[in-house]
């Protein structure tokens, strides 16, 4: 679960990106007394992510409204699943309708699309794990969204651990340095408490890694054949991540290979909003229209 | 373009969640003084869109680098196109590196997708539009993607103009009131500057909407010869749009209908963003490796 | 009413500005315990805006603090009306009475002015409208007077509708293009949803900005006279706004002309606060004075 | 002349408030090459306050916007006077404009409001200061202002000095505590660097304000004898300041009572916006017209 | 006591710094239905300060936790005392602790060390005042804390109250000037409700200073004979405040010099974090172990 | 070195703090034109930390002042030694000064005492490392300052690494689970880059957390002996870090027992700001005094 002070920020941010100065149409046609149930549908099956988000942003708008989830995140569902239940003022449920739509849209279908990876290495010892490639500003939410569906995340930014990657490696051994040496002295100006990830391109590159102390190797765009070498060479002295030329088509095969950790950017920067509709019913409050003063 | 304040708050705000206490990679692996060059490489054709954005990301971080544009926004390109060029301090270039391509990759694949559905119309009267349907947080820059990819907005929030939808008809008309007569009230209390759409689901609704005074009427999932019927129908009083069940299979029949817009929430929901890479050559600038002090 | 989390924003902001490291006098001279009553008094006539705004001044430096509304937003008052009444801690009323003052006065004021502008129209056809002419951060506030005085809003900002000015039309017809088709090819450009209100100086603009395709003409610094023509050559056309040369000596026969709006930039730019007054009863909590401790 | 950060602070939110997503206006009509030249023109007689910040709303819109000032805050000037030049490209100096003005017009008012005031004043020895009964917000430009136009500046906010009024001597003196003592008691509980100011509504509660030690004796509503009266009976042991019934017509009088302090709050409740132009000639920058691209 | 939304502030920020993305630790190994209750116990004498402060770092993290305060603002306390107690949901009680001891200690700290000062000069006439030699971002705290020592505050800002120091009188009467006029002339540009402390390094400046009107003087650095040759020299007309060369050792004697502040910059600048723990006693809500779930 | 974003966001909030509106002193009486050389001077020996934070106090509040610095961070220092020149506008200096010398005091006391328990352990191979008790607010500053002082960082934040300690291993161990298998499946539930840090009281833990795969093992408040014992029996298969009754008396004997890691708190929470001043010559750039209008 995302922590409720964070939660908050991003809705409130999309709240007011998506209505700066209110509702012109609900303030124009809907009585203010007006009340509505709505009901969060799915449209097609998935796995729901983000029903707190989903419920901050009704919240946000009128804390009068009341919204029972009826699946909790995690939770796979098929077409026509009722996920959550509205209730409260008309006008703010449906000032509140897109934005809260839009973020459990786009989480759950994170949270999809993860959970069809996941599946796809079920049995075997890999797990599935994001990248840094998501939404900017939406991380935190995309990364509850990886783990509803059952995948793990990976570092969570630049601050957080080390990945030294092709060009990182290339500086390192400037001038002829010894790869080892030198992420041995790397690992020495480290914070104790931080993970060295070291990214190869070719299996030649592992002694001198493992040398040096890396806690992750990863294989970036290794063959199949290379990952089962890699693997072995490895031995359990770190922990192995596969990258690059993941898909649904390739994963199963990578993960039988017996590596730890897959990383897939797909999960994030390609995930597609799932499509969850809100159905509303509303009961105008009183039998008089909107009054007939100006609206803004 | 996007205004330049708009872009520095979203482009600071990525950078603070990729980085939030600074690159520990880059300040443990790579010399202050190395400098770099660096490449955005097209790895799939597309249409450009944000290279102002991705060239924030590097100046934000430190504003000795410089980003020279081999492209403009709105520029179709082929693979290994080189859309921009990146030189200075290789650590800050490395630290912006994923916020920059996360950025000018979305962007860029909401422009080449909406560059699809624009050639999809072409020759027709239409016009492709986006909706709210966007990435909280970011729809400046995907209604920004949107024109570059050759389509234009429709509102930009619920503040700036008036949709009346199948709920809000609905009070409207509660009680047995007249519709036409209960737009024309709504008229009434409106700014005289805000446009009223009207969404219908039905052509017998027609009338009503068009005595009502509606600027737009939107036709919602409608078959293909209802939209013709609504076309000739509403004769020009009215502007057109046609939404639902629009995908590039069925677009350019929808615009042969006649229909003035036509509005694609996949344009923002559903953009896979597209693939750009930062090809990275870095010179150290001394013979020196990073110098024997701690990381943080 | 305006959103709530734009009034607390505001409100807010203005008890920062007004205390910023609290309230010396109360701190140093009422006892923590003191409690107080007090009315808001209207020390002159006038129409109430922003009672939302004025509780929530107290409502955020101490929610114990509660404050009943005796009239709401758009009553006209006599002197000595009370409008609302406050009870709790008596710190928190001395502190927070300066900016609930400071807002409801400054909004009261502009729906008092604009009431007596809409009175004098009474019977037209013609509504009364505001410009962009606000105090810098409190648009929203006095957009929203303007309506309690049964005013109505004109556009809220650049960013909602296109109003083409004199310095537009004469870039628009630089080279010699014809006007006409210039506004044409820009409404083109335009988002559908997007308002066109051209602005003109001389009858003799008219027939092209017909032709042009605007949405609102405004007739700016017409005499009497020319403004009658005009709104015969347009005769329904396009909505027709008066601007300029508009006291509560002339509005009366400017609105019998026939114009449909009249705009008005002294109901913000020059209204004068209302005076209204907190009259205080405090009655301590206890015999005992202010503890004899340090005060900030 | 108020602190650059602070400045940037106000404006920066005025221009969001007036342009959230940009300038429709000048996006859709100017070409993004024209340039302009515009002049500040005065267009009725007043004192100039705020020309920083005028500039500030063309800079922040664009930096290659120049604003050349002509005249000094605190300068006098008549009709037609030329108080600024701004030259640079047209779609930004158009879309600052508005801000811009609205600032440099509410704190000229206010200048030229205060001026009238200290110029009545003139010969004696009272100074003209201003209250905090200014604009939420804007507070430290309206104070610059009064000082623009000669005044001085009351206590900034509730926590730089202490004021105690009817409400807090009340309390003070509840169940019959001596006020001499009980402000004694309160100057003791105060920093040794705050101003102890107290409000008097009659001549008979003199002896024991200053017997408790007040820096500065508000007489509230005093009439002109009372006045008089109390300057004599206080005799310099505190500062003498006159609050009250003070107008145009009345401050002379009530200056030459010999009180060293009259405060205003006229001058920034009821300042009118003083009338000042924007007199732009554009310059297109090329022969084309607006590129025919879709705008926002 | 600190303004609520101040605290609020401070405490937000610092939860942010300290859990940028949650409590990694709490969600992996805590279930989310276990509870606790935990004890503020002093592990050092000391004296309260802050206990809002920690109070407000719990709630922000989760509302359910309830703090109850055993002791107030103030109260001294010996080794062992418990002084709060905790009780709610374990996860945010172990996330907030680090952020609720971190201000409470240092607050206490300030507390402690000025209650030492305090008692040094104990039946002196003294006040033990502090400096703006405070932690950057947490003087109101501190502000707070030498209050809840029993000192007093001395100015809060550069913007409430003057102090012209060695630099400034090099100024005032460059070229030759008369000090006493130049204070004069300078005390006339200053709000009435200003403060005006001069800092005079020798005996022989008292004479101008005086005749310019200071409010207060400080004796910078002065030996205790000079320091009683100086109050006696000043006699009650000002003030007198002695700084520089303080401590525990030489306070008691600075104090019965006769003068009326003292002002210590070791009160917040080298004050040590006093030593409070917080003890845990964890009840897991249920049998089960944390659900096997992925952490963040 | 800290992210100047990090820097200019700190600093900011700190100037906004000590001067919130302006600097009353300064603005009074030091003439608009003056400019003065300043120097950062040593007044007693230490280790520099922060030097560009110090700039930036001065940057922030007038760009034309410049400051060169004339030692690095983490450059030893002794009592006398200049650090740094700044030279400018002679208002700004005087405003800048005090948040300037309050963040590079603080920095550098930590430092300095960093770098006595850096040599107190010096040939040993046991690292000093910071803990979370920071200043709030500060952390990015104190952290670079231990670093400036030899020292090396520990986890940032609750975010960023795991460390279980007794309340975490008493939940795991709940209900008679084993630990080391309870630790496992924990392992299972992080992200493979997080660190496990295990907090252990009795050398009988070792075992368990051993096999539960601790990446670091902390030994709290053990003897001598037992860190010695302890040490042997992870015997490299874990990080050993000792906590608890470090001192500098006591450090190098727990270093001299082979742990790897020695955590302080004591370097950030109880450092004292070292004493640092700034020694200005003033030069008036003219012979006129402060102009004599208004101060605000």
């Amino acid at each position: 679960m995302t922590d409720h002070r964070e939660i908050d920020r991003i809705v409130t941010a999309a709240l007011d990106e998506d209505a700066p100065w209110g509702d012109l149409t609900s303030e124009t046609l809907i009585p203010e007394d007006a009340t509505a149930t709505a009901e969060l549908v799915a449209r097609e099956p998935g796995v729901l992510s983000g029903i707190d988000v989903f419920a901050a942003a009704f919240r946000l708008v009128d804390p009068r409204i009341v919204v029972e989830a009826l699946a909790a995140d995690g939770d796979p569902f098929d077409v026509g699943a009722v996920l959550a239940r509205v209730h409260g003022p008309a006008r703010g449920i449906l000032t509140a309708e897109r934005v809260g739509l839009n973020l459990v849209q786009r989480m759950s279908g994170v949270a999809a699309l993860t959970a069809r990876y996941v599946a796809a290495v079920a049995g075997s010892g890999a797990r599935i794990v994001d990248t840094r490639k998501t939404t900017p500003g939406l991380r935190s939410l995309e990364r509850q969204a990886v783990r509803d569906g059952g995948g793990r995340n990976h570092r969570r930014s630049l601050s957080d651990a080390i990945m030294a990657k092709d060009n990182h490696l290339a500086v390192l051994t400037a001038g002829g340095r010894d790869l080892a040496t030198a992420l041995r002295e790397a690992r020495e100006r480290m914070p104790h408490t931080a993970h060295l990830e070291v990214e190869v391109d070719r299996l030649d590159q592992l002694d001198a890694v493992l040398a040096g102390g890396a806690d992750t190797i990863m294989l970036d765009n290794f063959s199949l054949d290379d990952l089962r070498t890699g693997v072995q060479g490895i031995a359990g002295r770190a922990v192995v991540e596969a990258s690059g030329g993941v898909s649904l088509d390739t994963v199963a095969a990578i993960a039988a290979t017996g590596v730890d950790v897959i990383s897939v950017g797909a999960l994030t920067h390609s995930a597609r909003a799932l499509d969850l509709g809100l159905d509303v019913v509303i009961s105008a409050g009183s039998d008089a229209p909107v009054a007939p003063g100006a609206a803004p």
